[in-house]
This record gives structure tokens, sequence and C-alpha cells, in this order.
């Protein structure tokens, strides 16, 4: 299939979609998975589960089922691990999303092997030079997704600009956010701090903005604190500061958290005081829940996926598949397409650029 | 003064140290700075101090004070400003510790003045390619030193190396940390994960730690999560990603006590919740206020350098004067220079390399 072919199959709003989710890799087992997706079909979701069939059937006896018990979510090297093993799960259903029975993926576990899966098989969308793994961030009272948080651990100028436009389409759509604030993450409130490579990139966000396009308000550079503060919709970063600002979030919070339910504990006064808090830090706690975010969306491909945590319960495996649905029905990838063309801002020669910076396929 | 003379200048154990004090560029002002000496001099350490005089010596009666009123604590330009005003208060502080009359520097405002300033006028510590700001970050029961937190947003591979060494020096002789275990910021523990120079750093750190050196243990690769775990004393990082990391732990710790905070006020059930487990926190709370930390150290000067954050209060800035005291004392500049030497990591031609990287002094 040519390149120009493929960008027709973004979606058309009035079809149905159908979800194909990955249910191996889940630290529950991939009958949790079933479970989320047998809650996600009562909200009116259609999915295709792919993974061991019993086990599936035994969680979801309604569901569409492909047994594919083999599971490369925990593969040390997860591009040659989908080179190598055509029956995986993670392959199975990202090959049934590019043959376009299934529009949106949701894989429970292995980010590596979704992504590679992903660009092997799904294909990078008409004019993106790279995917990237976009975060809603739980923080309470706002919606911020940061992007990229693992996908690409060096980045180009070009890159950045794409991910500011990746990141807004998906806030508009999934997240309901009219007209997306974007930041980008530097060590300075100043657009000449940060590296040679962000002061550039703010330099070309800035310019697109000015030139009055509507995909998003460029808000200029935000420091590590505004990412919790609400300073803008969408934060845009390489992967390599993005993964270690996302996982520095999760240890802070917990550490946090723990040392209040430890403090909690420690008398018997604390005992009764931490009794009679609880009641009112559960909706907090829910607020920060990462489960109720449904996980991370890797955009930039031809079809939209959502990549759940591991250790999420049915709950968080559900939210996932919904909001896969929900970018598909919105159309993430045609909306991102439509905004860096009118900003000039997509990769001039697709298929020669992909060709040179696709992973190495021997 | 060349190069090798000046290395002559650290500090000699028998000998008092003085601290020389730049009072200007706190948030409640430079008396509350003198305050913090004064309480430091009842901990028998020495201060000169710069500020507006009469200011200061109401609040310090005893205290050795010079009339420095000129603060560029706020100047958008720090490097500039350090040249175009050498009647300013930092200024005059490190040229004190230049002449040898003080053998640390404790900046109460504008870290990137006193950067500045130290690298003008006390110069770097031979051998040494770049200062770097470590700050010993407010984990509960674990002392983590991160660095840099942002006096470098860009770094090569040696400076990655030698920031391991001053870090591990300085969790030896001021936290009391025997052998430091150094971490490696990355986005994943293999040591193939990471950018292209942190995979290469990674590689010298290991090969230095194989040689069986006994400065640090190298536990490689450390994700962000890791930062707040404990599993490593020292975590080494440039400048732009440490910065961001830094701002980022005290924004969610900030937003989620305040949350704790407001949840403990919303209903009376959980006012007296709140009430009753106030004391238990009070320890957490304590064990997490970065005043009690002093600052963020200025390594890889001649001399020792600490830079209490401007809101601090006197107690922050007393123990900021303190720690300057005891790193001077305990000779952090010479053991990180014997360490770096017998790693063979000392930058080889001193002379020539330093005019080349040193700002550009016209």
């Amino acid at each position: 299939m040519s390149e120009a072919d493929a960008s027709s199959c973004s979606a058309d709003p009035s079809a149905g979609v159908t979800v194909a989710v990955d249910c191996n890799g889940a630290d529950l087992g991939p009958g949790e998975v079933a479970a989320g997706a047998a809650i996600a079909a009562r909200e009116g979701v259609r999915t295709i589960l792919f993974g061991p069939q019993a086990e599936l059937r035994e969680a979801a006896p309604e569901a569409e089922i492909v047994d594919a018990p083999t599971s490369i979510a925990k593969a040390s090297d997860p591009t040659a691990a989908v080179r190598a093993t055509p029956e995986a799960s993670i392959v199975e259903a990202a090959r049934t999303v590019a043959a376009g029975k299934a529009q949106a993926l949701v894989c429970a576990g292995g980010t590596g092997a979704a992504l590679a899966a992903g660009i092997f098989n799904i294909k990078r969308a008409r004019g993106i030079y790279r995917p990237a793994l976009a975060l809603p961030l739980p923080v309470p009272g706002a919606h911020v997704t940061l992007l990229d948080v693992g996908a690409n651990v060096e980045v180009r100028r070009e890159h950045l600009v794409q991910f500011a436009f990746m990141g807004a389409a998906l806030a508009r759509t999934v997240l309901g956010v009219p007209l997306p604030r974007v930041g980008l993450l530097s060590n300075g409130e100043e657009a000449g701090r940060g590296s040679p490579l962000v002061v550039e990139v703010h330099a070309q966000l800035l310019e697109r903005a000015e030139a009055g396009l509507d995909a998003f308000e460029f808000v200029g550079n935000v420091e590590g604190h505004d990412v919790v503060e609400g300073r803008a919709d969408v934060i845009v970063t390489d992967g390599f500061t993005g993964n270690i600002a996302l996982k520095l979030m999760e240890g802070v919070s917990q550490t946090i958290l723990r040392a209040v339910r430890d403090a909690a504990t420690s008398t018997p006064r604390a005992q009764l005081g931490g009794m009679l808090l609880r009641p009112a830090l559960r909706d907090f706690r829910d607020e920060i829940d990462p489960e109720s975010q449904g996980g991370a969306y890797l955009l930039g491909l031809r079809r939209i996926g959502v990549v759940p945590h591991g250790r999420f319960t049915r709950a968080g495996f559900a939210r996932a598949i919904v909001v896969a649905e929900r970018g598909a029905r919105k159309d993430v990838v045609g909306l991102t397409h439509r905004a860096l063309s009118e900003a000039g801002a997509l990769r001039s020669s697709p298929a020669s650029a992909q060709a040179a910076s696709l992973p190495d396929t021997g």
C-alpha cells in the first residue's frame, strides 16, 4: 500500500469504531484486560481481543477473540521481537488495525512492543516524522498532556514542532480543550533559556502561533513546577526528559502519599485523625489515579493507539479502550494532519524520509 | 595568579574557616540573611557579610560587615551584570574568597550571579571543566544529591564524568556517606538506555568503577522514580534535565501537600482529622523542608559555594552558612581533586582548555 493510499484510511466519523486490544502483558493477567473490555462493551465500545483464548473467553464471554497466546510484552529488544514473532498478540492486533478491521489499538503491556508493532504494521501517518507517546497527567483539576514520554530519546527540531500539533489535536478531540495552550518544557521561562534545540523550537512555535494558526496557543517555555500547575494543556519535550519527568512525578507522589499514610498509623491519635480525614482525601486520590486517564496515547501513526500501564486493573483497561475509541471516532489523526498541513509543518518528502529514518529492517 | 599557584589555596584543615556571605537577593531582605549568620555564629562559624550595612548591622550586631548595598541578584544577564558591577555584593564577596580572606562563599539570592561571580573571581579548580550545582534533595530518610541542577544546560561526556566525582566528594565529606553510590539519570535502567551521551558516560563510569577506584560505587542508570527511592546517594545529569527534575519535584510536593491541606478543611469531620494527624505529619514536613538542607552547592571552583533559595528564612540561611563552613573545613575541593587525579579524569591541558571554554570576556 502506498503512503498516499494509506492516508485515506483516516477514520470516517460516521462509521463505527472497533478497538483491537492486545491483552497480554498486564500484571494481573490477560483476563483482567478482557474484563476491562467487557466493561467498555457495556459503554457501547466494540473490541477484538488478542491473547490466550480460554482465559479471555472466561472473563469476556461475549467478546470477539483472536487466539494469540504468544506475548512479547517483556521482550528486552521489542523491535527485534516484533520482527521475529509475527504470531505475537501485539503484532496480530496491529495487523488487524492496519487491515482496517479495527480503527484503534490498545496494548495492555509493553510500550516498546506497541511502538514497534505500530510503526511496522500500522505505519506512520503521512507527513509525520516520528510517533510520540503522549500522557495525560493525573494533575488535580487540569488536563495536562505531556509528550513525548519515551518514544524518542533523541529528537530534532521538526519532531518537537510536530509533537506540539499532535498533542494539541489530542487535547482538542479527546480531552475537550477547545484551544489548547501548548508549552515547551525548559529550565527557564524566558525564550532564550534552554538547550539550543529548545531555543530553536521555541522560535519556530512562536512564529507559527503569530501566523494566526488556530491549532493551539503557544504559551512559551514552561518549567518543571508548571507541569502540575496548569500553565499549559500540552507540554512538549523530548522522550528522554519526558520519561524522567513522568517517573519522577510518580515517584514523588507515591513517596508523599506513603509518608502521609505512615504518619496516619504512627500513633493512636494520628490513626483516628487519618480515619476521619480519609473520605475527604478520597476525591483527591481518585483525581490523581493514573487509571482514570486510561494510559499513554501513541500518536503519529495512521491510527490512534493507547498504552495503559501494565499494572492497571480492569477499570483502567476499560478506560483505555473507551478513550481509544473516542480518539478514533473524533479523528485525532485527521485533525493532526490538517493542522500540520495548514502550518506547513508536514514532512515534505515523506517516502524518502520515511525510508531513511525507519528502524533498519535488514 | 597562575592556575598552579591557585590550586594551592585548597583549604588547610587546621586553619579556621571564614564564610563570605552575600546577603542581597533574599525575599525577606538582607536582614534575614544576617540573622541567619548570627545563628551560625552561635554555632561557631565566622562570617563576613556583604550588603547594606545598616540593615545587616541591626540584624547581626556582632558581625563583620562590608557595606555593599548594590545587588545584582535579579539581573536578567548575570554574567554581564557581574562584569559591569564590581561593587555588587556578590562580586565583592567572591573577590574576598579569591583573596583568601574567606574560604567559602554563600549567596542568598541569584544563582546565576553566584555562578558568574564565582567563575570570574574564585575561578575553576585545577583540572575541572565546568562548575556544577549540586542539590541535596529533601528525600525522607535518605541523602540524595542531584547534580547538575542548572549550571550547565549543555554538557559533554567528560563534564558528566567529573560531576560524578564532584558529587561523590561532597557526599563523603559534607553529608557523611562513606562510599557514595552514584547513579546516572536516564529513561531506563539498562546500560544501553538513554541518549547517546548518557550511554557513553555510563560506559566511562563503569570502567572507572571496575578499575577499583574507591571514590564511589557506580550503580548504573537510575530512573525518575529512583530519585526519591534512595537507590543512589548521588545522581548525575545535565543541568537542563536536572533543573526540570528539581522544579518538578517541588511542584508535585507542593501540589500534593496543598491537596492534603485542602482536604483537611473541607468538612468538619476532615478538619478534626487533620488536627489530630498534624503532629505526626510534622516530622515528615520537617524532613522534606528544603531549608533543612541549606541549598545548592556550587562545586568545581577553587573554593566551595552554597546557594540557598532566596525564599528561605534565617534558619535556612544559617544552615547554608554552616554547611559551607563544613565543606571548606573538610576540604571538598581537595578531595575532589585527588579522586579525579587518581581516576585520570582531570582536564589534561588546563590553561588552554580553560581559555577556550570560559565565558567570553571581550
